[in-house]
């Protein structure tokens, strides 16, 4: 697939087919997450791929009723965990460099984008979800001190693919030229 | 370009060639970051995309001497200031969701991961420049209350296209199944 149709054509997945996750796939992933780029190459980011159906409904019990990804967890074949280590992005001689403190947000983001577009790419779909008690997903998944898991994404292939995208804000409301406010001038 | 390929062969760009960003590039590039997901489809992400030669060297002064992307930016025909809004990604009710507190490092994360690979299958590189006095580049953005600047983008036709990427953990030191620390089982 084009890259920029696929970067376009991506959809949010929250219900999945009952077909697995072929290996060869789920190694293309993989290696997408770990070509992404990183604060200074530390590589903060980790995966826990969870297919185990008890582990599965463990996580699902971390998500509140009310969200919708809350059956994908269990449905899809595969749940992916994006985890990472905290005190690595964003920091220089060991004190955080930016007023944001940890960057594992951001590195965590990348590689999530990546692994969402190669997912895609592939005939697969996620859903990114962060709605859910993330200290008790790290318990299950039995994660080290110093490491979270922040979001789950549930990976299959999709059962419905939404027609349209949630609504975006135009782009004279997120692009400025030069200085905030000012409308780009690029036509 | 194929997107697997795409995410691939993606490379940090610090040396631009002096070649322009054509406009409807700008804009394929605009659309890719506008169509990242975000919390909730908050959309805290905004760009600045800065060609004033006055504002780029204003900007280079927020990198430090050491920074070896500091050439890029004043090099660069182009400069994406990515900014994001506080208090909207991560938050439910107008209380943070999670441990995280605020999320928009992690949804800045998606969009620049697609502005990045976007950029790369039109022939464009960029450099991510986090280690900078964000509160300095928000003020010469001139970004309201609640705004911040996070990350400098140089943007541009490579001069010089680094044949091998940095090197990464190897597999299993990134990817576990069912829990940490146990191999990935899946071949």
């Amino acid at each position: 697939m084009d890259a920029l149709e696929c970067i376009m054509t991506r959809r949010t997945i929250r219900r999945f087919a009952d077909s697995p996750v072929a290996d060869e796939d789920l190694h293309e992933m993989i290696e997408a997450v770990r070509m992404a780029p990183s604060w200074a190459n530390t590589q903060c980011v980790s995966l826990v791929v969870v297919k185990d159906p008890e582990i599965k409904t463990a996580l699902q019990g971390t998500l509140p009723q009310g969200n919708p990804a809350r059956n994908g967890v269990v449905e899809a074949p595969c749940v992916i965990a994006l985890c990472a280590k905290k005190g690595l992005s964003g920091y220089y001689n060991g004190e955080p460099a930016t007023p944001f403190g940890d960057w594992f947000l951001f590195d965590a983001g990348l590689a999530c984008q990546n692994l969402a577009l190669a997912a895609h790419a592939m005939g697969y779909g996620v859903v990114n979800v962060g709605l859910m008690d993330q200290q008790a997903a790290s318990s299950i998944l039995k994660l080290p001190e110093g490491m979270v898991c922040l979001e789950l994404l549930p990976l299959g292939r999709p059962a419905v693919i939404p027609e349209k995208a949630p609504e975006r804000k135009p782009v004279a409301e997120l692009v400025y030229e030069n200085s905030f406010g000012e409308a780009l001038r690029s036509k």
